[in-house]
């Protein structure tokens, strides 16, 4: 095995693009990580992609999007999991370097979420969950994070309100950042005056629906002094149901997947100087923060609450504004994530930047984290 | 990189499984392949799917056949590129044992095309091609491949009766085969006499909508003393349209990925013991058999209709009956042709055994061969 370096990245701004297809975003943002990384083709691509049979009716995304960059014959695979695509197919892209079987891999995710009628967001939503059993009982994914949402508050007596600031705390950082879907900040009393999505989740705490793409191009980590490189990339799931679980409030995934990287990169998660997490509601980003180990069970929310997540407290969480504000074009996310880590270590984040930024962590869930991928990227003298 | 082998293999019978899962059928041939394999657990999964999200509304599978399986927590990747999807799963997991990444790993592919109306069979194949271009259009895959026929016939003055014979000839290996479909005889004139597809298609030169599922279990050549190891696994990609090509005649992603595999073996395509190719209809068995070398341009048909590709000639193809007569589940049929391979170079063909089969090649096609797979298996001694 040897090691994988982040050559280049780019990234679209998150928003209703009406003009452009899904071609025309996977390539805007692949295009832009091959500039970066000065290089004019690829061994293997690899596209991350949700719901495209649901949106597009668009399967075999692999030969298309090779096709769409002008790089027709390229090999290229299409990666699915949910909500956990891009983070998955990272993975992936890193197996193939990490083999030797390729040098240099492009690795992009794109959806497109506007195009289709709202209901088609909804069932390939629900598409995450299983068919027969969970979905079948007409339950959405809001519902299911619902369940989890009044758990916690009443497990561990917390308000709702230091559950909303996982919210406030994203739009708050994603105030200025360019590629964000709301750049703006949003009040907690706002937040809790937002129309109910599924009791206690309000709509403000859930991410929106948006177009994006965003891309990465990978190396070994020898044959180009690139300032990033892939600590530990690491994949795990649990029982598909959340009823199927010892505890719903544990998220194996999710710790299985961030033991197995902090042992990798022999580090403890109060080592990070970073973490992008999955806060696809804000239940789902307090509960991820505290599986990966960022606070204690039940102290999460008041982590958050406190202000430790902010961009020069203890451990910055979603430094770009997290799925709730930066956005979550499904497919797309986890590398929407990866990219914002490596603009941390290359000291490029602007006004988001984290002082001295050095290992940062990405956090990518699929489902009612069934699965989760645990990526870690750490800077290296170029 | 380190070497691959085969631990095992496993597959269902392809039919109407009205009584059995998408999990059902995913868990009967990926548990025989592990028995077989003697293993308990993998360290990753990967799961070859590609309609789940039309026919079962079924996204995510990774974490849901892990579960399905008993082994939750197990990561678990999905991997689509329409009819591809099995052999493209197969290139990924040869990746992730070559990189030392992964030990033992398990690929199975599953498709379950019963359950969903006709008419959602259709719009899934569909998707495998360019929905903004050529689906739009309203043109079939197999319109797009009734051109590649037609074409065919006038430019080498090839009669129908003989692409016509690929069908014949996969039916009569089939005949007995266990895991078959259709296992029986089919006379050229039945042939000729079904109804057009689409015309110069005829009903009996396509193959048809089956559930199925195939899984192999891979692990390190060093690790264990099995009878077949992987001698190359290679993936291309084409145009994505047909129309983009400069003649759509030559199918360059099959060309260029069967290139790399006989590079890499260094052997001839005379050398091989047989090959498992890609006949979702007739013409493209055909077409297959020119691009992987084992035919003279225009030379295909003729090479079958003489029985050149029959058990005991020159170069035995669909051993077992190919997609026309074993039968075609679309993400799984990559896998079937693998396990194939492998039962030939293991011995086990029983009737359809290949005397003394060494090496072996599995061809797998998405989209109108926009992508081609080419896995070539070898048998080491034991």
């Amino acid at each position: 095995m040897r090691g994988v370096a982040i050559a280049g990245f780019g990234l679209v701004k998150i928003g209703e693009h009406w003009n452009k297809s899904i071609k025309d975003l996977f390539a805007e943002a692949s295009l832009m990580a091959m500039d970066r990384a000065e290089v004019k083709g690829v061994d293997h691509i690899y596209v991350a992609n949700m719901a495209g049979a649901g949106l597009q009716s668009q399967l075999n995304m692999g030969p298309m999007m090779a096709h769409a960059l002008g790089l027709a014959g390229t090999p290229a695979t299409r990666i699915e999991s949910g909500s956990a695509s891009g983070g998955l197919a990272f993975h992936e892209a890193v197996k193939a370097v990490s083999s030797g079987i390729n040098d240099i891999v492009l690795v992009g995710g794109v959806e497109k979420m506007t195009d289709g009628p709202p209901e088609v967001v909804n069932t390939s939503i629900a598409m995450e969950e299983d068919q027969e059993y969970t979905a079948y009982t007409g339950i959405t994914k809001i519902g299911l994070s619902a369940l989890l949402h009044r758990l916690y508050m009443n497990r561990y007596n917390v308000p709702p309100e230091d559950v909303a600031m996982m919210a406030v705390k994203g739009q708050e950082h994603a105030v200025g950042c360019g590629h964000a879907q709301y750049p703006f900040k949003l009040s907690v009393e706002r937040v809790m005056s937002s129309p109910m999505e599924a009791d206690p989740i309000h709509m403000m705490e859930c991410s929106g629906i948006g177009d994006g793409a965003a891309a990465l191009v990978l190396c070994p980590a020898d044959q180009k002094s690139t300032a990033v490189e892939v600590a530990s990339s690491q994949v795990s799931t649990d029982a598909y149901q959340i009823t199927d679980r010892d505890d719903p409030l544990t998220l194996g995934a999710v710790e299985r997947a961030a033991d197995r990287a902090y042992n990798a990169v022999r580090i403890t998660p109060g080592e990070l100087d970073l973490a992008e997490v999955h806060d696809d509601v804000s239940i789902n980003g307090i509960l991820s923060i505290e599986s990966l180990g960022l606070a204690e069970r039940g102290e999460g929310a008041r982590l958050v609450a406190e202000s430790g997540t902010d961009l020069d407290e203890r451990i910055p969480v979603n430094t770009f504004g997290g799925l709730k504000a930066r956005g979550n074009p499904l497919g797309a996310t986890g590398l929407y994530q990866l990219v914002e880590v490596a603009m941390q270590l290359e000291g490029i984040a602007g006004k988001n930047q984290v002082d001295g930024a050095e290992v940062g962590l990405a956090q990518n869930m699929g489902g009612t984290a069934s699965i989760c991928t645990v990526n870690i990227l750490r800077r290296t003298s170029r």
